[in-house]
């Protein structure tokens, strides 16, 4: 199974921030959205991949600055060069790339182009469904 | 394979903060250990679970309450009351619970005694371990 088959289920769609942004601002996107991390695109016509902001970033720019983390900038905080993975990358490989790295997001590029984003929740559902319809075929095959 | 099974690799150890004790200290806590979330303990002689304090929830703080998110205490932002599971749980199980709830840490109690927390990394990687071990076995029967 690989990157793309979760791509197909879950959709393209990513929440990205600007780098000048402050965290404040970033912050408040996570928290209304219910995500993890939010992707740092640069703002010009290219809309280049510059970084991830995720809430270990959070949590740590807190730790470091206290109060004064809020009025940082996005650019400053998240986390560069970030680590991306292919649609044709088996789901295997993109949890050998998180469990290594310990990260829990990967946007999905090819040749430049960003077609999405995976957390490790999707490959934990993923994964469940898999099982969920081995345990079905099983079950249908015993059955006829 | 079972919760057990994961923590006897990994073992029992949590680390917890105080229900009086600030964000500020358990942002502190959380970035210098390295870890996602921690577990809230009454700081009483049962040491009681009483609550989860994750990364999300210091991002929701600080979205709702800025600045004065640091101040607040650990019992105001925890997650309570918290999901928890049992050594004998199924991975499979632990995996529904994470993706049904959308969380990624799940204490292990048996008879109200705290035997370790599971998170999702634990749970990627257990399943990569398992993987490459299923290979390393039709390899070892292919070569005999």
């Amino acid at each position: 199974m690989f990157v793309s088959d979760i791509l197909s289920t879950k959709g393209n769609r990513v929440v990205a921030v600007a780098p000048e942004d402050t965290l404040a601002s970033a912050v408040a996107t996570l928290s209304a959205r219910r995500i993890g991390a939010l992707l740092v695109l640069a703002t010009g016509k290219d809309k280049e991949l510059l970084g991830i902001l995720s809430e270990r970033d959070v949590v740590h720019a807190l730790a470091h600055d206290g109060d004064g983390a809020l009025s940082r900038r996005v650019s400053s905080v998240m986390t560069s060069p970030v680590t991306t993975c292919d649609p044709d990358d088996t789901v295997e490989h993109v949890m050998e790339l998180m469990t290594d790295g310990r990260f829990r997001h990967l946007p999905v590029v090819r040749h430049g182009e960003l077609l999405g984003i995976i957390s490790i929740g999707d490959v934990v559902k993923w994964r469940l469904d898999e099982t969920r319809q081995e345990a079905e075929t099983l079950r249908q095959y015993i059955a006829t």
